[in-house]
Formats: structure tokens, C-alpha cells, sequence
């Protein structure tokens, strides 16, 4: 055991009044709920860069965080997931993620980043062993180095691109390896700064033949998991090609990828496209490409990616109704995309930020399970657009436009309005949350 | 001629010192620019629901201008069509765009309110006969009327679909017969207040099936111009189904019709979806479904939709310069889908706003055209993909993913960054805007 | 009694597990919380303009609502007041607000205008008499009517301001007569909407001309209510000059006016502004200018204001802790200035979006009230600062800056950071909301 | 001479159809506009930060510019001094702009900083002895440094508050000694993350002192120049107490501040805080406050801090309209608060960016000056407001709420409105530019 926890106990459910701000009030993992237990329903994930890469920088200040591993050597790197593991069993959370970038140094060539991968993963497999948490998902960092600063796939020099195909090469089989459930795709730097240098097609083209590469090497490996593409708009890059779950959708049928992957949907950035989250996974299971969220927060009036650990039950018992309604996850999980605030410098900050964040879902997935088991809020849609099931209706849909006009016409259809009910229905949402 | 453009004469170009501000000072609509008219490349088309519907009201106050055709009778609706006629010749424009509830009195049934509609095309069509101005695109308002209110083709009642596609078939029906070089479907209403009472898969195939009914009746009418989507964000509705032009095209594919519509991309709707209006086009242009286009202008503070006339040569230069690399618009044109300021309420401050409008196109394209004449610009950009064109680049672009990270690590890959020279580019562009 | 809610008795305290969608869950206002009954702190207000004049439309579409009242005579406007009280007495309300342009028609003179407020006010006083609702507050309509395009007191014609001037004398007595407890002043025309045609200065002069008449007219009748000013950063007007709190300040420090004017925040307003509500809530607290509450909610990812009825409970919580921590409303209160979405046709509609909304609030203030007793967060709060109670710190903070220098150095001071624990402080915030 | 800028030649006037892109084709220092030198009307300043000390960072990636001069020595400081200077000649500027942390290490203790800071202030002044630049403005760097995590003179631990105003006195200092014609303070950490854990009647108090203890200073030593607040909404801290100008503006007068202190005002703060940059100068300028301009540009589309450089004639012609209409610059000066996009790595990025940066300006001035000489843009103004100038109207401003009641009921005032003509003045501008 490393030192960096110390006086902080395993934290355990101990009901709504329990004591101390690092016990679980509401999430209670063996508690069954719709048939299943909270931990198999949320399916939680600490986030490798965050929690233990991420130095407390901003655009206008450097490093707040102290922390022991900082630093560019492999033993830096293997204090580090001392500390991860620590973590993951103080909180007893099922899943992490991890970019290469957040657990081993660059190497001075590809050959010497790929074995010091290769040296963690060990590390991480010999970990796994023994720890009750196992991988969501790995994923491979290709926006924050240099030579990305222009795009990966989508980079106008094909050394970049070769480079970027290289390194998820090694990151899917260190996800295969440690029995990762998913692999991640994030295009950070997928996008274009200024139009003037950017040839719009081609960039595309090329991102469709980089996750054409992917999906065939995971079936070439035999990799069960999913493949999945996190949707963001901007940020770092002006635009991004994957700027939400429609664009997506639309980027996957123009490469025929459709059925072979699916979207990683994070809070933050449904908020940054000018969506709700709640309307990015409802869209993207309504397209038959959900897969994973990250849950976080972004600040409603900030304008880029504040990854705040969530905590507004309402709204995030209206992101799990609507995966709850869509059968809930197969694959994925709740992954917290989120970090602490730079000035959160203890230790006791990161264990209760991720103590307060799973409340907080738990007490949302309970609630989404409550008004699905009601069925109230079902029934009320389905009755809206009970016309839809009448014979003469159906005949209409499948008619020519002057067939339905001359049915308007001699008919003197004339629709009555009704009433939407939208804050009745808000109102009963509000019994559950 | 009715008395309300009194003492205004035709427009006519009188070069850049030229007297008054009814005058175009770069709108020379002869002038060759790239073996074209400036005419015949900018298809400056007048919106009749503007200026001549609109009566100057916002959320927060009624109606300011005072017009002797507002009215809701057949001789208002005819005495509109005098003036909006009077209008098109003193600019000299080539085209105008209307939609139904623009042009003719709602009538006590389906039936009548056709007729009403004939009635006008009517008279429209005898006004051509003398006038130069021809129709660009008509569209049906399926948003306006409060059977709308939850949706046209999207709407939880079958009677709601069932009007609105009798609607379009005689708004079809009546471009057909003018000669419209376009029709238009803008859905204000297709999209969702709340998704607690939203069947969100079910609306969207509503959708589905409405657009290919309009694409059937098309081929059946042998109507020969092009069907265009036209996308926008939100507002009125919270969420709008055709939200920006990537959505829209993921729409088309899902429903197989990418080869069948078009988009007619807003400027302020681009805006409102987070994007720049070259972004919008340069994406549509590259996705093969570029179609027209909407001039306007938001105001970049303001959260809704402005529809200013456009006033910054700069920005229309780069939305012609995409516009134009790929190839300038067909069937399509420049539709001032922009209305008065609701202060502006004299005769002279609706030929003005055009005239001054008309002179900033005309300047954003003559500008546009250089920059593709001089060439620089397109040589930067494929100078800097230029690696691609190497026989090792399109062997790996090929292969899969492990051949490429053995390449990678057996040649000791390290791809050299170069400069994205943007500021280079954009202090070329000002050389000539 | 008019028939128009019929069938909907009046509205009761039923507790959590209550029946129906029509009776409070929460909202029992005789709880007695921190020493006082829910009523008096809450101090709810219905608004008439949006329950009773707003007639559904936005700027694509036209009226929804189907109302019996719903015309220009003074028989529509003595039912419209039958019907508001009636609402006021199912709801048990213990206010409302007015606008003059809600409750009479508009005459055609300022004589007959006046004549026919004063005809309504007298209506509103005998129904005052014996119903339990009083008048939060009264306000005049300086923004709809085509007069005030171009503002009120700021409008280039001194017909306006004097027209306004005249219009506020008469809505300042109607309130007076009525008993009402606040005057609202809401600038919803003075700002502007181009620089170009603005003279920024003369219009802020006038604006503080403005302000002054009415604290002097105030004082000369003896009005003991308070004068609140709203803040709104735009819409309908591109820039106003009430722009938030912090410009309002500054504004009443200009005109010498800091001591007699409060404002009135409204949470839609404040999220245009680029503010949460409990910042410009706290922000009024400090410095001595919070008067009341505009409650609502705008949609998060609209750019307008959407005034919807507040329905997040942990949101509300915090605006209500502001309010508490400062002592709770004076004259102030809690005035619903929210409207039904438009396809909320029924009157049911109208009581349930009250309902849930008071329910909402409630929840809010006793959440506030528990997180103020058990005062974990006052004192994580003072002990943050502590260190400014030692002498050394208040020596030094009255110090000139060469002898802070001074001390640094010969000191060697080097502060050492501290955690913020955002986190810890956001999860027991979540203990009690 | 360093090497960095090998076979740059120095930049000079070539006119607007000068070759290469490292000339002048519109920035003639020596042309006279409005009886004064180009030069002298937009005293241009480069920035040291951003081109000098600014790594190419952002959240999501590292450094991506390769300069000499990147480290933590004197010796690093003292050669990034001369090619700081190389580029001052290179361009001819006649100003430039530093914080303390852009030019000097940070020591091991305060003393040993400030005397970093004095021995390259030593530096500095040797080479202005023969360079033509000056200083417009120094600074203090009080937000990068963990120890300001929490705010500066905001901060709740005294000892940062000292070692804040220390700092500020040695920057002072240096500001003095090198003859700067203005000192600024921008309090990008004077602000708050959470309302949870701040008092913010405290925090502004704090912050009030320490701004009269810089003016106290300043009298003290003789500085003659202007002290400034630059402000900012948000960014890095979520909300910023020198939110815009109007906050500030009431800020100083609560302080007693507002005869002291002005406002340097940036286009990107300005975006971000819902405002157009000519509406933030208008309101200083008429407000007294109006001192100098961070010149850049902010994405439209984003919602950070973008600092490019500004590229937009017609935006820019506004900008110096209002501050030629309010006579102009006293002590401030055009600062380019700009930086290179991280891929722009090459040294002739950084010349070009000014070179284009600095025509854009000089073609909007002297577009603002032909508006102003050619004074039609005034006259509609004033013509606008010329009623106010009738007895009548001077005599109503003066009268009481009651008298003008009158007034508009006897006289049956009705003010007729009249066209606030926008477009036709947004055409006129469009001559100019």
C-alpha cells in the first residue's frame, strides 16, 4: 500500500443518514432495482487521466496537484497505478478506462512507448488478479502531443496518420489483453482550425478509413467488445468532425460502419452541441447506436469542458430513463469523464468527489427505475400518438401525396388540437427525483 | 401601379461613387466575373413572407409597420402581390420565393383555402408573363397555423400528417406550374418541446416517409427542379429534426433519399447550430448536397434567429468562395430570407435594405471569384496534403492496421510538424475582400 | 363563478404520497420553518400577463390557446378578472402582478386608456375585499404597444417619454389604490438596437430622469412599497441597458439612486445574462439592492427566454439559500413569471403548472432552510477566510503598498495553497435537496 | 542580432498592391488622417506573452513551438529579451506590453523575483535607449502562479493578498522606470468557482482595497500614466467580479474609484460577455472610463478566449469609430492581446500575424475616419434625437410624474414613430469600409 490514502477507509453504503462525507447514502451495489443490482445497472468507471494524469492546469495557470507520481519515468508510472488500484478498491467501482498517455511515459521512439505500454499493461494485468475492478474501456490518446496538433487520421501528412494507426494498433490489443469491454475513439483533433487550410472531403475520407481499419482489426483479433466513437463539437479543435451523435450517425452510414460501431456520449459535450444529454442518448438509441456514456457535468454557463463530477439528480435521472427504457447497458457503463476542480488539492477531494458523484447517480438510476416501473409517463406518450393505430391511418402513410390530398379534401379533414400536457408530465417526473 | 413605392425609381448600378442610397454601387448585374454574369452567378431571389407578410412584431410587442394589403382578404392578398411585383422590377432581381400562407388567406376548409391559393397563382402567373422575375423556390408553411403546434409531418395525430402532405402537394402543385426552379420544406414544427412526450424514433420515420412522399410526387408531376431541406437548429421548437446540415444528411441516408434532396443552407441558421455559414456549405458541397442558400445575417450575441440582411463583405466572400469552388449554384440561388429591422418602417427602408444587401453579395462574390482566379489559396491547401500523393502513403492508406505499426516501428516513424500558416492564409484572403 | 375550470376543486395540501396531479405534495403553507409559516416565506404571485393575456404564440406561430376573454372590450377584460381570481382563490395564493396592458384594452386616447384601468382597478379592489389575495406588485407595459419601437424613457422623441411618464403616474396609483408592496420597472425597449442610429449617453440620462420622476412620484403619494427595477440583458432589444444586476448597481450609483431602488431578478434573465440565478441573487445581497424574484426557468440550450415553470428542485434550493442566508423576502416575493408551453391547451394545464411549480418551490426552500440550520456550510464558509481575522492581516490590509512589499520580503512570505473542497461542499449540499 | 528571424526583412510600407506578405499594403505610419500620424492615432503595442512566452498549449495538448529561449534562466529571459526586441524593430511598432512572469524567471522566494524583475527591467531600459518602441503598459501576472488558485486580492488567505499587492509594487515600479503610459491590472483569478465556498461581499471589498492601494501608489511615486481594469466575464474562473464594463463602472463607484481608474478593453472579453466590442468602448466612452483596447478576436463559435488575431475591416472600423468619435487615444493604445494559432509554428507566422493584424487596423481606421469627416453617420444621429431639443421637452424632463400626466391627457399626446432607418445606415457604413 502506498501512503497516498492514508486514514481513508474502504467506503461502504450506510443508508441516507449515515455518517461522514466519504460513505455511500444511496448507492447500495447489491440492491436490486428492476431485477438487477445498482452495480450492474450503472456499471461505474474511474477515469485513469483525470483522477491521476491531470495536474490541475488551465489555460491561465499551471499545476496545482502535488502528487508523488508526476513525473516521466516508468517508476512514476507504476506508483501511479499503485495509487489508481488503491482507488478503485477504496470506492469498490467495478470498471476503469485509461488512455496510453495517462499510464505509461512517451518513449524516445514508437518501438520504446510501445514496450513501456506494454510493461504497464503487465502491471495492470497482474493488478486485475487480484482487484474486483476490471477495464470499460482503453482508448488511445492522439491529440496531445505535437504531432497530433493537426490531426490524427486526419492529418494532412500520411506519417501522422501511420503514426496514430500504429499507436491504436497497440492500444487495442492492451484493451484485448486486460479484457477491455469497449475500445474508445475520441477525434480531439479531428476537426479543422481554419477552413482556408482544410480539404473538408478529404480529412473525412480519411477518418472513415482509419475506423474502417479499426473494425477490422478488432474482428482480425478476435476483440468481442464494442467499438465506440465519443462525439464532441469543439474543443480543442474548432470543429470537429464528430460533432454529436446525429453527425455521427451520418459519418457511419456514408462509410457503411453503421453496424459495427456505436457512440461513447458524454454530458459535457451533448451541453457543447446544444443538446441535452438526455436527448443525445434518447437520439442515439432511437438510431440503434448507443452504447456508453461519460458522466459528468459541464457548467451551463461557461462555453467549453468544465467535467464536473455530476450532481443534479433530476437531470441525471432523465439520462438513465432513457437508457433504462432503451434495455440498459450491454457493454457500456458510466464512465466519470470528470475531475476535480484545480484548488480540490487533498486526497479526501478525489475519493469524496467520486463518493458524491455515484450518490448522485444511484439516486438517479432509482428514481428512472421508479418511473418506468409506474409507467405513467409510458402510457401518457404512447396515448398521444394513439391515433397513429387506426387502419385508416396506416392505409394514409402508405398513400401517394394526391391520394392523402383528395382524402383532405373530400373528407374536409380538419385536425382539433390537444393538449401536450408538458408540465403535467414534468410534474410527475418530479414525484420520482 | 399602386402608390407605395411612390418617388422611388428602378435601382440601377451606378458604380461605387454613384449618388443616394437607392442606387447599386457594385451590383453590376452584367458584369462577367469567371465567364459569368454576376447575375446569373448570384440568383438574387426577394422573400415575399418578409417583406410583404411580416408585420414587424416580436415576442414582446406587436406589429410596427403599417401596410394598406394587410388584411386577410383575396383583394389584400392581390394587392400584396401587386406591390411585392412593383418590388422585384424596381430591384431588377431574377427570382422570388413564397410560401403559401405568404400569398393567400387561410379559407374556412382545406378546399377553400386551396382555391384561394390557385387563385393567386394565378395572378402571379400573369405577372410573369411580363415581369423578368421567376420563382426560385416555393414551400408550404407547415408551422405557422396552431394545428401545427406539435408538428406537421412529425405531429402525434395522423390528421395533422395527413393536412400538412395535402398542403404540400398544392403547394407543389402551384411551383410546378410557375416554373420554380426549387422546392423548399423548412420544418419549424418537425421536432420535439419535451422529449417526456416525445416518440422520438417514431416522428423521425413519420419524417422519413413524408420527404419520400414529396420525392415520389415529384418524379409523378415531372417537376424538374430540386427538393431542398432546409436545416435549422432549434427555435420555435426546442430541438428541430433537421438541426444542421451533417444531421440532415444523416437523415437522408437513414431514408435512402441522399441522392434525391438537397439542402438550402441559412446563414443564421448555421449560426444558431454553432456553426459558421462556410462551414455549412463547404460541408454540404463536400457531402455532395449542396443546393441554395439562405443570405442573412444573426446577430452573433443574440440567441435567436434575426434574420438581418447581411452587411459584412468578408463573411458572404467566404460563403461564395466555397460556393464557388464547387462549382457555383445550378438550381439554386441567393434567397434574402431577411427582414426589416421592425423600427424600419418606410417603403424606401425595404428597397434600401435589398439594394445594400444586393451590393454586399455582389462584392463578397466578386471578391470570391478572385481569390479562386488568383489561385494561391487552393495551392497552400494542396500543398499541404501533398504527402498523400506519395506511392507509400496510398500502400499504407490500404493496409491494415498492424502492417502499419510494423512500418512505424521498423522505420522509426516521427512525423515532423509544419506550419498551418493560418494567419498567412487569412491575411491573403484580406487582399481581397 | 365562470364556467372555465370547472370540475377542478381547489387546490390542498395532500402531503408526498397524495392523489392526483392537482394537490401539493410540498407545499403546506402553514409549515412553520425556521420560525415562520411557508407562506410568508414564499410569498408566491401569479402572473396575470402569462396566465391570462398570452394567447400562445411565438415568432413562428400564431395564438393556441382557445380563452373566453380573449378580445379588446371591457366586458373581456371584467370576465379575464373573474377568471384570474378565480385561479388566485383554487391555487390559495396569497399574490399576484399586473401589468396595465393585462387587464384592460388599450383605449383610444391616454384619457380613455386611463379611464379604463381605473374601471378594472376598482373591479380588482371589491374582489380584493374578499378574496385572500393581495398584490405583489404592478408594473405598465412600456414595450408592446408600436409607440415604444424605440423605448420608453430612452426614446429619441420626447412624445414617448412623456407618454410613458404618464402611463407610469397612472399604473404607480392603480398600484398604490391596490395596496400592492412593490413597483416593478422592466425596460424591455431601453437599450437599442444599433449603435449606429444611438445616442448611448442622452438615452442613459434620460433612463436615470426616468427612475428619479418615479421615486419622487413615490414619495409624494406616499407609496411605502418598494420601486424594483428587473434586469434583462437583451431580448427584445439587442442591448438593454438594465443589463444584469451588476449593471443596474452601477446605473443607480450614477444616478444617486442606490438607496432607493431594489431589483427584481428573474432566473431567465439571469441565465441570458450568463449568470445562474444564485449569483445575481447573492450578487443583489451584497450589495444591498434585493427586493424579489421573477421565478422561472429558460431552457438551458435556448437562446431566448422561455419562461418556463421552474421544475429542477436542487436549482431552486440554491436561490432560495441566497435569499434565506440574507434574511428572507421584505416586500419582496416569489412572482411565477412563467408561462404554459403553447400546446398546453387546458385549463388544467394552467393549475397543474402552478401546482408542480409551488411544489417545486417548497422543496427548494425547505432544503435551504435545513442546509442554513444545520450551518455546515456557513462555517466551512468562515473558516475559509479565518485567516483575515488575525491582526497582522488587518494591519497589513490597511497598509500602502511599498510597506506590504516590505513585509513580503523581510518576512519571506510564501502563502501556502489550501484545498477549496467544491466537491466535499457540493455533496453536502446534496444531502439536502 | 539573434538568428531567429534570418531573412526577415524589416516591414515596411509598400502600398496595397506591394509585393510578399510581409509588407505593409495599408499601414503608412506616416499618413496623415484627422490631422494626425497613422502611427499616433492607433499606437500599436505587441504583446510579450503571447508572442514571446506562450508555449502553444491549450487544454488538451502541449507545447508545440520550438523557440530558443524556452526555459526557466535569466540567461533564457535576457535572449528572449532581444529577439523581443528584434521583432519591435522588425515591425516598427512604436509600443509594446509585458507582465512581470512573460520576462523574468520566478525566483525561489519574492526576493529573489523582484530582483529577476529588476535586472531585466535593466535590460529593457538599456535597449529602449535605441529602440523607437515604449512601453504602453506593464502588469502583474497574478493568476498562473498556484499560489493565486484562489485569487489574488480576492483570495480568502491574507498572506496571498500580500504577496499580490507586493508583486503589483514591483511591477509598478518597473512599469514607472520604463516611462509606461499606462498600468493595468486584469484579475483573471478575482472571481469565484463556486458560490458554496465564497463570500462575496468580502472578496469585492478586498479587491476595492487593493485597487485604492494602487492608486495611493501611484500618487506616491509620481506615475503619471493611467491605471486600467481589464475586464472579462469568465475565464479560467466562472465568474469574474470585472465582469464588462458596466460592472466594473459600478464597481469604481462603490469604491470611490471611478475619477481614477479606467478600462482596457478586449474584443474576446467583450464576445464572451455577450457584448459587440464597439458596444463595450460606446459605453465607456460615454460612461468616462474609456482608456485603452486589447485588440484581437474571438471565435464566434467558441465560447473560450480565443485571442486571434483580428482579420474582420468592417468590425474594426466600428472599434475605432467610437473611440475617434470620443476623440481618440489619450494614453492608450491598440495592444495586440493576440496570439498565433499552435499550429502557426514558423518565425514568419508571428511577423505575418502582426503585419496583417496591423493593416486591418489601419484600414478600419481610416475607414472610421471618412465615416467621421464625411459626418452623415452624426447628423442622422442627431437628427434622431433633435425634439429633445425643443422647450417643450426640456421643460416636461424637468417636470414631476404628475404634471406630465397632465400634459399627455390635456394635450391628447400620441406620438407618431418614425423609421429608425438601420439598414440604411448600416449601408452608409458600408461606403466606408
Amino acid at each position: 500500500m502506498t501512503a497516498f490514502f492514508d486514514g481513508i477507509a474502504p467506503v461502504t453504503y450506510k443508508g441516507p443518514d449515515g455518517d461522514g462525507d466519504l460513505a455511500y447514502r444511496h448507492y447500495d451495489p447489491d440492491r436490486v432495482v428492476l431485477g438487477k443490482r445498482l452495480e450492474d445497472h450503472l456499471r461505474f468507471a474511474v477515469a485513469y487521466w483525470h483522477s491521476f494524469a491531470w495536474q490541475g492546469g488551465d489555460p491561465f495557470g499551471g499545476q496545482t496537484f502535488e502528487r508523488p507520481w508526476f513525473g516521466d519515468t516508468m517508476e512514476d508510472a507504476r506508483l501511479k497505478a499503485d495509487v489508481a488500484f488503491e482507488l478503485f478498491d477504496l470506492l469498490g467501482v467495478p470498471f476503469f478506462c485509461f488512455h496510453d498517455a495517462d499510464v505509461r511515459p512517451e518513449g524516445a521512439s514508437f518501438a520504446e512507448t510501445t514496450r513501456n505500454l506494454e510493461e504497464i499493461v503487465d502491471v495492470f494485468a497482474r493488478k486485475m488478479e487480484t482487484s474486483a475492478t476490471r477495464l470499460l474501456w482503453g482508448t488511445a490518446n492522439l491529440f496531445s502531443h505535437r504531432r497530433y496538433m493537426a490531426g490524427a487520421a486526419t492529418n494532412p501528412d500520411p506519417e501522422v496518420f501511420a503514426y496514430a494507426a500504429a499507436t491504436v494498433k497497440t492500444c487495442m490489443d492492451a484493451t484485448h489483453r486486460l479484457g477491455g469491454e469497449n475500445y474508445v475513439l475520441w477525434g480531439g483533433r479531428e476537426g479543422y482550425e481554419t477552413l482556408l487550410n482544410t480539404d473538408l472531403k478529404r480529412e473525412m475520407d480519411q477518418m472513415g478509413r482509419f475506423l474502417s481499419m479499426v473494425v477490422e482489426y478488432k474482428h482480425k483479433i478476435g476483440f468481442a467488445g464494442t467499438i465506440l466513437v465519443e462525439p464532441k463539437p469543439q474543443e480543442p479543435t474548432k470543429h470537429q468532425y464528430d460533432h454529436d451523435v446525429a453527425t455521427v450517425y451520418g459519418f457511419l452510414k456514408a462509410y457503411g460502419l453503421e453496424g459495427e460501431v456505436k457512440v461513447n456520449i458524454e454530458q459535457g459535450h451533448a451541453i457543447l452541441a446544444g443538446h441535452s444529454f438526455e436527448h443525445e442518448i434518447a437520439l442515439a438509441t432511437a438510431l440503434g447506436v448507443f452504447g456508453s456514456i461519460d458522466m459528468n457535468r459541464n457548467d451551463y454557463q461557461s462555453g467549453w469542458d468544465t467535467d464536473q463530477f455530476p450532481n443534479n439528480v433530476p437531470e441525471v435521472a432523465l439520462a438513465y430513463y432513457e437508457i433504462l427504457k432503451a434495455g440498459g447497458f450491454t457493454t457500456g457503463g458510466t464512465n466519470f469523464d470528470a475531475k476535480l476542480r484545480r484548488q480540490s488539492l487533498d486526497p479526501a477531494d478525489l475519493v469524496a468527489a467520486h463518493v458524491g458523484a455515484m450518490d448522485v447517480c444511484a439516486r438517479g438510476l432509482i428514481a428512472a427505475a421508479a418511473m418506468l416501473a409506474d409507467g405513467s409517463l409510458a402510457e401518457a406518450v404512447a396515448a398521444r400518438y394513439r391515433g397513429w393505430q387506426m387502419p385508416w391511418a396506416e392505409r394514409m402513410l402508405a398513400s401517394p401525396l394526391d391520394a392523402i390530398a383528395d382524402l383532405v379534401a373530400t373528407e374536409n379533414v380538419s385536425p382539433r388540437p390537444v393538449s401536450g400536457q408538458q408540465e403535467r408530465l414534468e410534474n410527475l417526473v418530479n414525484r420520482f427525483v
